[in-house]
């Protein structure tokens, strides 16, 4: 059983901080878990687009309030908490954050820890990152 | 994209209740993630002892108060919003709640939506609930 403390891994290198988001890995590929579930903290005000082209990931709103926009219908939706998207067909989309927002998301296949984002908002195959 | 709303699914059929507990499923095997993701209530003052033989859980807990007793070891660890435990080694446990418990569950592979609790904790391998 592994058992993880947010608010300790906050001040450890299972903190990720970029442009104004900041993700704490509570679980990585190295756990062998077949996921993995990080707990992403993102600005009031901020802006961002992801294309995960690689990797199913759900997000699920804990705290604040913002939208998110599917860049290929137009389509946008309001986050609040309880909602959750899921993007089950690698959908690209830029999410906003009136307030700041806390998520909770999971990605498949999981995440290494050693990614970065691409300039076209996506992290490299897993296979690149093990 | 898929877009859902817990407070929304409560009122539905992807809402099930067991013993003091209750469970919403966001994401279920049917939507292609590779995982599945609930939100999990247990009432105040509950105990609950599964063993997830045939699936891997992360549980994140978003509020609430109580502990997780590894069956195999007899170490207890505290429960509180951002603690959150992986069977990583299908771990027989006891959760208890001292105040309600909401928590974040991911499984893999994930849960169909037509399992059960079986009397040793588990659930079904996922080929039998196909």
């Amino acid at each position: 059983m592994i058992v993880r403390d947010f608010n300790k891994l906050k001040n450890t290198d299972k903190s990720v901080s970029d442009a104004r988001w900041n993700s704490v890995r509570m679980l990585l590929a190295e756990d062998g878990m077949g996921f993995s579930f990080h707990i992403t903290t993102l600005e009031a005000g901020s802006e961002h687009t992801f294309h995960y082209k690689h990797h199913f990931e759900s997000v699920y709103c804990i705290s604040g309030k913002g939208s998110i926009t599917d860049l290929a219908t137009g389509e946008t939706h309001e986050i609040k908490p309880g909602v959750m998207y899921a993007l089950n067909d690698h959908d690209h989309h830029t999410l906003r954050s009136e307030e700041e927002l806390v998520m909770a998301c999971c990605f498949n296949p999981p995440i290494t820890g050693n990614e970065v984002h691409r300039e076209d908002g996506s992290y490299a195959p897993a296979e690149e990152n093990a």
